[in-house]
Order: C-alpha cells, then sequence, then structure tokens
C-alpha cells in the first residue's frame, strides 16, 4: 500500500487548509487503496479569520491543532516526516498555504517558506519522489524548488498576476482548468487549480482525483525503476 | 435544481461537524446537479474540543461560526430556513450533532433538541419533504419524531447501546453497513452509519452518496405528487 504524506496549513479556507480540497485529496487517496499520512507544522496561525464576516478575530490557534480536526486526530509535526517513510507528498490550498507554509500571500515570490515543510519537500526532490500542490499551493512549491534552479511545469489556474509570480520564482506556469490537473513527469511535480478557478466541489474533486492518481503513478515508476 | 438544507454543527467531529461527512454530503449534492443550502445554529459550542489531545482546550465558539468554515462561509443561520426554501434537509454527523443540535451525547433519550433544528425538522416533515441524516445525527432526529409519535426505520450502524436509545425515542433500529443506507419510503426518512462504522473516507462517501441520491429521489416523488 502506497503511503502519501499530506501536508496541512490548518482548518478553513480563509486561513488554514482548504477544507474541501483536504477532503478531496484523502477521499481520492483512500477510494485508489493508498495511506494518507497526514502532517502539518506545529506552529501558532498566520491569523484567524472568522469565515462568516471575513474579518479576523484576535484569537491564536496552532497549525498542527486545527489541522488535527480534518485529519480526525490522525496526524503528525511536518518536522517528524522523512521522505524515507513514504511515496509521495500531497500539499492541499487554502490561504494557510500562502501564510503559514510560507509567507507568499504577505510577501509574493521573495516569500520564505516554513523551514521543516522546505526541508521535507527538498528530501522528497533529492529521493525523486512525487510532489503534488492544489490551487494557491503550488506558489510555495514553486519557492523551494526555484531555489534549487528547478524549472517544473506549474499550474494556479488563470489568475495572471500568481501566474507571473510563478514564472519570478523559476516555475513554468501552464493554464488549467478546474477538472484537470498539470504533471511534470521529470521533475514529478503535479499541480491543479481547485479552488483558484472552481466553482464547486465536484469539479475540484474531478481535478485533485487526477492529481492523486497521477502521484501514485509516479510513485510506482520510483517503486518499478528502484526495484530493477 | 434542486435545493437541500445541510445543517451543520460546528467544524471537527470531536466537538462538531464531522469535516469528512459533511464535505461529502456537499460533494455528492454537487455531483447530482443539487444545491445544498449550508446552515446551523447561532449558539456556543457546548464544547471546544483540541482535535490532537482529545482534551477541552476551554475556549469558545461560535457553531455557525465554525461551521462557515466547511461551507466557505456560505451559510445561514439555521432559524431563516424556511421549509417551503428547500426540497429537502440533511443533517451530517459529528459530535457536534448529538452536543449542539441536541443534547443527546449527555441526556441520551430523555435529552433536548435546539429549538430552531427541531422547528425546522417538523416543517420538514410537515410538508412531506424528505430528510436526511448522517452518522450520529438520526439520534437527534429520532428524538424530534418520536415525540410527534412517528416510528421510522433508522440506522446509526450497530452500536447496540445507541440503537436502543434509538428505539427509546421512538425508532425502530435497523443495522446497517457503512457502505448503504437505511430508507423509511413512508415518513421520508434516509439514515446511514458513517463514521459510527466507518473506517475511511471512501466507505462512508459511498454509503452518504447513497443517502444524497435517495434524498433527491424522494424530492423528486414529493414534486410529482404536488404537481399533478
Amino acid at each position: 500500500m502506497k503511503k502519501i504524506a499530506v501536508c496541512l496549513s490548518g482548518c478553513g479556507f480563509m486561513d488554514g487548509a482548504e477544507i474541501h480540497e483536504s477532503v478531496a485529496t484523502l477521499l481520492a487517496l483512500d477510494q485508489a487503496g493508498a495511506m494518507a499520512v497526514c502532517c502539518a507544522p506545529d506552529i501558532p496561525q498566520a491569523a484567524v479569520t472568522n469565515h462568516l464576516t471575513q474579518k479576523p478575530t484576535g484569537e491564536t490557534r496552532n497549525v498542527l491543532i486545527e489541522s488535527a480536526r480534518i485529519a480526525r486526530g490522525e496526524i503528525q509535526d511536518v518536522k517528524k516526516i522523512k521522505a524515507s517513510d513514504v511515496d509521495g507528498l500531497i500539499l492541499p490550498g487554502g490561504f494557510g498555504a500562502a501564510t503559514n507554509l510560507s509567507t507568499f500571500a504577505a510577501e509574493g515570490p521573495d516569500c520564505t517558506v516554513n523551514p521543516d515543510v522546505e526541508r521535507l519537500v527538498g528530501d522528497m526532490l533529492a529521493a525523486k519522489k512525487p510532489i503534488g500542490a492544489i490551487c494557491i499551493a503550488p506558489a510555495t512549491l514553486t519557492r523551494i524548488v526555484g531555489k534549487k534552479d528547478l524549472h517544473p511545469k506549474i499550474t494556479i489556474g488563470t489568475d495572471k498576476q500568481t501566474a507571473g509570480a510563478i514564472n519570478a520564482m523559476g516555475g513554468q506556469h501552464c493554464n488549467c482548468k478546474t477538472t484537470e490537473m498539470v504533471s511534470d513527469e521529470s521533475h514529478k511535480i503535479v499541480t491543479t487549480p481547485a479552488y483558484m478557478t472552481g466553482q464547486g466541489p465536484a469539479d475540484i474533486f474531478e481535478g485533485i482525483r487526477k492529481l492523486v492518481n497521477e502521484v501514485l503513478r509516479l510513485a510506482d515508476v520510483y517503486a518499478s525503476r528502484h526495484w530493477r
């Protein structure tokens, strides 16, 4: 059974992981017979947002503890996940992927990435294991791979400003529909726009299901190459 | 396009709505071409639980505001939903369905139900529109229908103690697998055990998808009878 790390960034699209995208990832993994290994950084959220009024609440919440709501308590500090423990890594979206996993939302192409997330992504790249990123998470991923002088094909949908930032960080942005995904097979990087373009759960699930299946296919390619 | 009210009870299975069950409901509705009308009571949560440690946090959170995380901000106070606005109602599970929508978790068959939820369920019954309930939510639903001397077939899976409470409140408990649902066509009440018995998102999605499609079928029966 393939094990895929799923790195969450809180619980709610305005200040954490996008809930529909996260559950769609877990559902598609389970439907494909793979095991999700949920993880998140053990850090305070950059903000806490009232999802009814869209205003800051002034509360303090912890990214790992709030992510545990989506993971039903089965979650680890991302610091403890080794590339050798898993066959692939997926980063769901939500504003948390650009505020808690990195500072992309505030600082754009010059952003910094959470060091534990950056370490895990770097180890996965070095191990040539596949990485999927959903919605705005490809921006954080591109910041990491761009610093390594890798130039993968990446999608965040069709938003020109964000696409420009992807290219500024070293990615090669490709437009993509909600129900599709972009696979850069040579870098083993797979991305789908989800709620960057999507209108509802059925469409974003379709794109995420394709991303999950492609990550699992690329993990198989890895496994078969290492077996020979 | 059919409109189905989805009554949430917070955001997280230990103190609110079960997130996977809620998203599975929204996904299945969208896949079937129906519109979800999310709602929740505007009340404080009975508790706030750290989903990593399973311990109370001592915080105060609001059911409607936390439910808005699952609904991506598109949610109304359940008080404002009229039976005439929608074609059906679905109550996802999670401990919140037995702590925030009613006091079933603490008081069992003698529990009281949130008056706005009780009013909406009563109006749906009077209008002969279908009601679906998932996981532990059937307990809260049975408390309402039992007081009206209705005795629908209900499942919460296979747990004997909870099944006994269902029967004590006036329901007729039937055992059911995670991937199936129980439909009481004469009362237009549909239930599925989800995480009362389920091990993962693929199985609970299968049962919830069947429940959603049955609620939509029963809504059609309603529409065709009223049209004739």
